[in-house]
């Protein structure tokens, strides 16, 4: 720890999600000044909030007592979290969502807040987000004019396609496209033909899939997915380019569903390997994302402490 | 064993599955005369045609030493079975199949013949089953009617949908209905709100995912998923009341999907308890099947052996 930085620190921003802690010291302007984590995530944690209070003493105890504000975003405000950070409901305006913030004050005087997630009622069913909301308006804080209309496409585990418009999340719809990728890719019948170490890119695989979705007109999946078998018993695909193509039937299928909807330009928001494989998909078929930006959380938190008047601009 | 039924006997028939050596004793007729079965299924078995030999004549030696022709459907003929038995290419007439049966002679004198699996190009890949033509030819056979043009739904881990015309499979379509719910029944974040055990049944929370997919129109499955985590977060259907939701949703899926391209009246072959799913979420999209009917493997392996002449009618 280097005292300058410590002197100039104005705010331990964290994004704990459900497997890991990740902690920040942010200094004026949001300058990152040093930063942590562990594997201590919400859903690893068991033991009620005198565990979440532990873990987070022991990642970051030395920043704590400086006594500065502590922000944390994602599942630490969930039911099985810290403290539960009520959803906010859609359409939410992102100027206003430090309003909403969940104090938690700790015997030890620790002064934190929980960012609240979203919850929209989208045709058949509720969504819920928790810790993107933050990412959301880092990104619209640093693009204005995309915060005004554009859809932000945020790939991963539960991929959301939040939807903005004047400044609000109007509404979003999350698509299970990395966790069902990964259960097949690992556990099912699809696993057996694929090379347990496939690193090798394989774009021609990966955009037949793509195609294969859009020939479906985003339907019939289920029938899809075993193709990926046949596909490799028939050998018209190698087998370590199996994977990609059950990547691409899967994106493919996500983007038909989520473009039928989406309005606005689409930007990405995310880990950069996985953007690059939405950017190649949505590039077959025909559309040009606006942006693509990596983890914009931080920069959501900041903005978050400074809407709460926290700290300086 | 009873020595009346022994001299009786006309035909060893197997049924020999990826995880599953099934074998009946079949009488004038096709009648049965016993059954046993063991977990010694094709994919479990390591060593090649010497363990498939020896797992044959520990499970039914004693059948083997009556020297009757000895008839295998399934996995047994797959590249990592016995013996490969090619794949015959749709439209399959049903009543040439016998010409395609592969001789495996073993050094023991025992004379075995495996049924060869279908491959149909349908679409943007090919598709395959070992097993199921077997089931379907007892079906066309018992119901010559339906063989002419109906579709045969034969729900499971991977469900067939094989479209008959003029005593053929004219195509079939394989859905993995069954697998993509068990992963997600039991490995996915949707599988955390659902107890264990809950073996309760309930329709209104099937029914509602059956329509859910009828109102997405077949797309946007990796959406749709998602809900049945909201539905229970925000306790819409109580917890044991998920795994039913989740159940109607895939079947679904699987169903607007499948009806797109079926012809004919729609049959069901397979598990009682499964298929009464099925013709419960066809009644919610106005569809009446044409009948129910168990496995029909038996049948179809005697009808094979009288079709190559090996047993009189």
């Amino acid at each position: 720890m280097v005292n300058d930085a410590v002197t100039a620190a104005r705010l331990v921003a964290l994004d704990w999600g459900s497997t890991r802690l990740r902690a920040w010291l942010l200094g004026q302007g949001g300058a990152i000044l040093a930063e942590r984590q562990n594997g201590d995530g919400a859903s690893v944690l068991a033991g009620g909030a005198a565990a979440f209070e532990n873990a987070l003493v022991t990642l970051a105890g030395d920043w704590l007592e400086m006594g500065m504000p502590v922000l944390a975003c994602g599942m630490v405000g969930s039911t099985h979290g810290w403290r539960e950070a009520p959803y906010v409901a859609c359409p939410a305006r992102l100027d206003r969502l430090h309003e909403h913030l969940v104090e938690v004050r700790t015997t030890a005087a620790l002064h934190l807040h929980i960012v609240p997630g979203l919850i929209a009622e989208t045709g058949d069913a509720p969504d819920v987000m928790r810790g993107e909301e933050t990412q959301v308006l880092g990104f619209a804080h640093a693009l204005p004019a995309l915060a005004d209309g554009a859809c932000v496409l945020m790939p991963g585990t539960h991929a959301k396609w939040v939807q903005l418009r004047h400044g609000a999340v109007e509404s979003f719809r999350t698509r299970m496209t990395g966790e069902v990728y990964a259960l097949l890719r690992s556990h099912s019948v699809l696993a057996r033909l694929m090379p347990r170490d496939d690193d090798g890119w394989h774009a021609d695989a990966f955009e037949a899939g793509v195609q294969a979705a859009r020939r479906a007109d985003g339907a019939d999946l289920l029938g899809q997915l075993f193709s990926v078998r046949t596909l490799g018993l028939t050998q018209r695909w190698p087998a370590d380019a199996l994977s990609d193509h059950l990547s691409g039937l899967l994106i493919g299928h996500e983007l038909i569903a989520g473009l039928r909807t989406a309005q606005g330009p689409i930007a990405l928001v995310g880990e950069a390997a996985l953007c690059a494989r939405y950017v190649h998909a949505l590039e077959v078929l025909g559309v040009t994302p606006a942006g693509v930006h990596g983890n914009t959380a931080i920069a959501g938190l900041w903005q978050l402490a400074v809407q709460a008047g926290w700290v300086a601009r």
